[in-house]
């Protein structure tokens, strides 16, 4: 797996694992809530993952761009769509968004060299 | 039309002329790429304009909210489809959405209500 | 009941009952949680109650801030500690967190009109 | 005094007030040191005001873009300068700043007629 | 002393220093205010941390989060105390809150581990 | 030059290129924009680029503070008044953008030290 994918990943998962073992029940909650969010409904997976990205990148949170890049990938999301949400992050959130889109860019090319 | 919504597009029509007639380069060319953003592409217009609302919502804009919710509405998404946008940008952006979220809620009524 | 404290619960109470008829899981799973937040724990109610109006008050969310106060208000915290609350909102969120101010503490005053 | 300019004015001083008699020590050294910020420096007061308005538009703060109109108005800044800092701050900061923008405008005006 | 901690102080001290010495008057005092606001009175200093602590956390900033935690451990508040912290943090701001979770929870084992 | 100063336009650089060979016609357009938008006008350079630097520390984008400072140093824009930009960004925009100040003194240095 790419260097870059794989940090982020472990980093992820051993972080998750100290705070989850606090067992703060509000926290946990949140987390699951979290994820019942993306799962499929009136919305297509795919489109709510967008809607994710979309957000995630206009807040300027790289390591929720990072998250939601993946999700995109693994659905088959391509290239030429991704960029259509990074064109729409980069228009409602304004010049201070383009760092995040080049770390964005970045990851990105990185998921695809993993294929 | 209804009242809500005809006062949003009065004063956003009146305002916006106020600013264009300044004939700041800028600041048109800002606005034109703004129309071309949410244009037909690799991705959906009623997708893009999804995003547009998420953004907008997560970013707490009032009126950038009930400018795509008159697009979504004139595209027709349904009223489940717009709730599962506005699902992702509580859970995003948090319990400070919420207070937006009946802002839109009302909006989108006010929409429902002139058909 | 004063004016300004009637139509910020009115208008709350209305829209909350419009979004919650439309039934979306994770909105009504993500509003219980807002309750359980600041339910009693390792913290006393009004020491949570103040972390849920300070960080109200430095994301700049007028109505998260009015509920914040109520909530303190019933719990008896006074004036004097309240201000001590919206002090660390100004140096921490800088000169923005005045107008807020402003507005938190015309609600303020309502709230101890009502007694 | 124009109606739109009169009505900020007259909030900002009663609120102020009720602000500043409740004593607190760090909000007002804050505010002191607010006023001393925009004081004539290594920069001229116009640049500073004209920073602090583009700051405050980018933030999405209307009562502190409205302050800071009203003192880049006093000291003779042009409405193609205002419109040049106008621009920054929808660059820099997305469409979410057209909003800002249109009240920003229309206080601008508000400021002009009342010559 | 731990690495992480260490770091963090280390920069910190160093820039203070770079910055502190270009005699910048309204920078110096509002450094001087900031240590005022976190001082003894109406609510006790551990409150005002963990007011201090929830706020950066919103902001989303984490060399503010790891500063107050500092604090939070010198003043003795427990794990179970802080990440009820965290959970109305992760509520009120979302899960953009969550990287800033994980940052703050790993240094806040590392504050843990120097004792 | 500097090593700071050299690896942020190096990575800038090339991520830049990576995205604009995508071709994504909004992107393109945005930041062609971004560069007319600090060309002289009823504003001078300097001055624009100070409206940049500041909108960028209050909206804590490292990346674009670093961009603004490089900028404002080609300009012969002295210490004296970048610390009068840092000192308007410090008031409006709280104790949050201290962490970004540190940061943006260590890169003025690494500027001052080019030359």
């Amino acid at each position: 797996m790419n260097k870059l994918v794989n940090e982020f990943n472990e980093y992820r998962q051993k972080m998750n694992e100290v705070i989850l073992e606090k067992d703060n029940l509000v926290i946990k909650r949140l987390w699951n809530l979290d994820t019942n969010t993306y799962a499929p409904g009136a919305l297509e997976v795919s489109t709510k993952e967008m809607l994710g990205l979309v957000a995630s990148m206009v807040l300027r949170c790289d390591d929720c761009v990072k998250y939601h890049l993946g999700k995109c990938h693994e659905l088959g999301i391509t290239t030429e769509q991704v960029y259509e949400v990074f064109a729409v992050a980069n228009i409602v959130g304004g010049t201070i968004v383009i760092p995040h889109t080049r770390r964005a860019a970045e990851y990105w090319e990185a998921l695809l060299a993993e294929a």
